[in-house]
């Protein structure tokens, strides 16, 4: 951590900061430069608050050298990171395709679209049953009986299941979960982040939706410093000024994630742009960009079918896609 | 609500997507344009999935033309709501200056601080027991020691304490706080703003990192129409590519919110900025705005005050700024 | 385009405005709903000042439902344009591959470089002459003589050339150019636009850091307008919060806008991230996503190679990528 | 300057490194931490292409610990610039308030709204003859003649003229004009900004829609290293997610420049929201945090005020507005 002192600062204010900085167990180094002095501090810097030193009175700026995440750190840890979730390997080469409905409408519904997805080649079944919905008045899934509903999917299908859980006092109900989602909206919902970190779930975290990269890596520490280290990431778009797509999708995320992290990264193209016919070109993309694995919505209601509806694909345009996603990767990452 | 239709939709499809909208209870307007049909929807849209239409194969684009908020809507309710704290008045030319420090870290500090902020003529007093940090390493609050230390403040100053509440697991403990807190990273945590629509508490609700004022006032509904009223409103700052300030204070969003709301609505200088010196200009520009209160983090901390430190101002500083917030605002309401 | 008035509007105000609006020469079709009047104005709202209807104090809202780009505009020309320079073409199922130095530093550096991207399949070769600083005190580009050296290198290889140009006085420096780039900075400088518009060379107009799409369709159609339709659209990454990669590079852009157009779209990955590692991947996932061609640095400079530096590849990785780029775009388009 | 290098780099790299770094004339500390070797560069970094180190494959990060501008830097010219227009000052303690319509549009319109603004106390009058407009079909001014209806109202009024040159080749045209006004869109058009510092007007340097104050204190200092001192800054909002206001007035910017800067900084509420009921509060909070000028647009047009219009005051609204700008200033500053 460099911590850049402000012109004119006298001696005895700036020994007393050096003084208090030595008492945090940190070696301080003094460089002295023509219009500024420059301290270099060596030693564990995760548990410094940069905030509180950076607006002391008498401190221009202060600079992290490295990055105060640990567990997730590909310097500590330069293997990648493969989560397994029974047969299905996700990262370290392993690329899993999650597909299913935003919403698990019904029993039928489920089933249907998990038989569809599996014989076009998906690895896990997605499904909302616990929805967060920026309206109170909006549709806020089939909780409990979703869940069920999901069960009987994996149980005609063998498929996995991945779904959205929102709150710790719902854990209870995920016991039977294969992976639990985290979504962006709640990637800095701390308490849930270390109850998550107590079970020995892969879950899987989501970027929120004016994050940073490094908050992210923040968050997954969160459940890593809680003794679960099966954590993958998952890039969605973030919000930009941008009016014809939902969210921007940040693909470039991918191999900046790669570099600073050991963990699996995956893309989900059609929360990321909210349009369906965005999301076969941009899944194409994000297997180009050597994501470790793709989450698509895929429906069969007719409602939607008939009008060709929402961000979802139709299961016909997910077997097209699915081929294509595989062939895609092996070029790209030949 | 407004659909736009594509350029060349068929008379059958479009025939279809009017009766399924007339099955949801809506009067459909049709307006056939040089290139492009508009039908116009009239009656209960709000719980309408303006994303779902918005995605139909047929549909160009959507638009709504009345909000998804009721209960905070000021066109169905054009009084200012005054939320009432003991005898403090918040809303409808009430002025409440909320302040104390960002943590509560041991009985005398929050009793000094309490004394100091409430001499100066502060309302209420802050304080964070549960605090949200972005690192698992970062301290976390006193917790339920510091919600005991801020009552027995109280107790000494008679000022109403307002405190953060991070779950709704915590909820017994808040029994006796007689404001909560929802801070910026859980606006949209939408079960925790159910749970606390259900209490009879005032809620502070800050706006989030990169939240629209939509979003801010659907979150403001979550609490209102679980049957919870009492609800401030806090701008504290947007998450953009500046980089000398932590955010960027939006102030235009206190003449809005107050256009589109009849709640009160409050600034945080403090944690917008991050930088002390920009506190005071800030907060004077908030009052000089119209904001119905404002809450200002003072500390007296030897550590902090040694070096002019953090976010926080001192007493002395607070004690300055706090008359001349009143004389701002008393000439700029004038 | 849709007036929406507000509440309790008087009879003979709402009139005024219907007769200012058919003044224009617009159709006013008046729709009242349960709390809102609506008009639909039919016609060409081209040219309908949106900004000052939408401040007028009787109205709500006004919102677009067609585009206000014309030229450009798939609607009335579906068919892709195709861009020819020689006998390289760009658009309609033509890929095409710029490569080049970020500067042009020497006749040497620029026709060793061309030479090499031309051997790995090149199309056109890029480098800067005039070059747009942050800063006054940064190397500005060789000027004059560095278009000379692009001609030259030109002479030696057969590859068609493009370069940015900065302002108008240029103008005529720029006559034997095959193609002028509009750096991001400039996307806005309607001048420069109209008088390119004027000229017959084909225009490779770069989007804007915080320019929306329809921005960019915008500035393309001050071009067009101007009588030049040789216009080729480039994604170069937009300005957000991020803080590892320089800018976030939005290939959404690309099948969005291949939808809303009917011009070629390019993308720049070296630009977009600003670290040489990324641009690999990110020209695998423009190329997957259906971009028109790729734009790419590349050097051969010997304290960067001794450095691997900057954002630019070295020849022999270019080399490699190249064929990828062909490999990647072959599947996915398959 | 710092520069942090990665772990594991050879000695031989690192050397070659700093020799290179020497031969620029730097001096080079070089402090070892636990993971990583940082090297301090001392001298003058002005000229340093941070970027380039940046990306050098041995170098982890490189980050700046003195700012990259000099004239416009206050730690070298501590004292406030004044900016003197006839008898009109900005800065260092005097306000001016400049008003006046967004497009001249008639001679009758500029004479008219002169007269008004002088008598509520205006300092300066805006008018705008050369418009930037994003669509090729809107209004772009008067051009010329505009100008000579703007002089005509300086002869009237005696207040000075401000307003917008969009190119070079127009410097002519402008003589006779007190201030030039370079565009949001134009902030880095740095043709425009060399030539604006040859010539001896003061210039009104607006912040672009997504640039950091960092680049805007660059603009300014491609302004002064051309010889010309009498820049005025002014802050007009910038873009975000935000969909009520136009655009984001990002007030902190103003108590901020004032620490890194000697120049006057002024606050444009009218174009920032885009919403003339803001207007007025805007104004206010900017009086309030220290602006040391407005710019407000006023007009008297018929249609406009018919319907109470766009973004602009009428006369009578900036006769009550100007009163208390000047009250809220008087209080807040003392």
């Amino acid at each position: 951590m460099i911590v850049v002192l402000k012109n004119g600062v006298g001696q005895e204010k700036r020994d007393q900061l050096i003084d208090w900085l030595k008492e945090q167990g940190l070696k301080v180094h003094i460089s002295q430069g023509e219009y500024q002095t420059v301290l270099g501090l060596v030693g564990d810097t995760t548990r410094v608050d940069m905030d509180l030193i950076g607006s002391l009175g008498i401190v221009d700026s202060v600079k992290r050298v490295s990055e105060p995440f640990k567990c997730c750190n590909r310097k500590f840890h330069p293997e990648d990171t493969v989560v397994q979730v029974g047969n299905v390997k996700i990262g370290g080469g392993n690329f899993c395709l999650m597909a299913g409905p935003c919403s698990v409408e019904s029993e039928e519904q489920i089933v249907a679209v998990a038989k569809a997805v599996k014989a076009s080649g998906a690895d896990m079944l997605r499904g909302g049953a616990f929805k967060p919905r920026t309206s109170p008045y909006d549709f806020a899934g089939l909780k409990a009986r979703g869940l069920e509903f999901l069960k009987i999917a994996r149980q005609e299908t063998g498929l996995p299941i991945v779904t959205e859980i929102m709150s710790i006092v719902d854990l209870p109900l995920f016991e039977d979960v294969d992976v639990l989602q985290v979504g962006a909206r709640n990637m800095q919902n701390f308490d849930l982040l270390r109850e998550l970190g107590k079970t020995s779930k892969p879950i899987l975290l989501k970027r929120g939706l004016a994050n940073t990269l490094k908050e992210l890596l923040m968050s997954a520490e969160y459940i890593m410093a809680s003794g679960n280290e099966q954590v993958i990431l998952c890039e969605r778009g973030i919000r930009t000024f941008d009016d014809y797509t939902r969210n921007t999708l940040d693909l470039a995320a991918v191999p900046m994630l790669h570099e600073l992290t050991h963990l699996p990264v995956i893309v989900d193209p059609s929360h990321a742009t909210g349009i369906n016919r965005l999301v076969s070109p941009m899944a194409l993309a994000a297997a180009a960009c050597g994501a470790d694995g793709l989450i698509i919505e895929v429906h069969n209601d007719p409602i939607h079918a008939l009008c060709d509806g929402a961000q979802s694909l139709r299961p016909e345009q997910f077997d097209g896609l699915a081929k294509k996603i595989r062939a895609v990767r092996e070029v790209a990452l030949a």
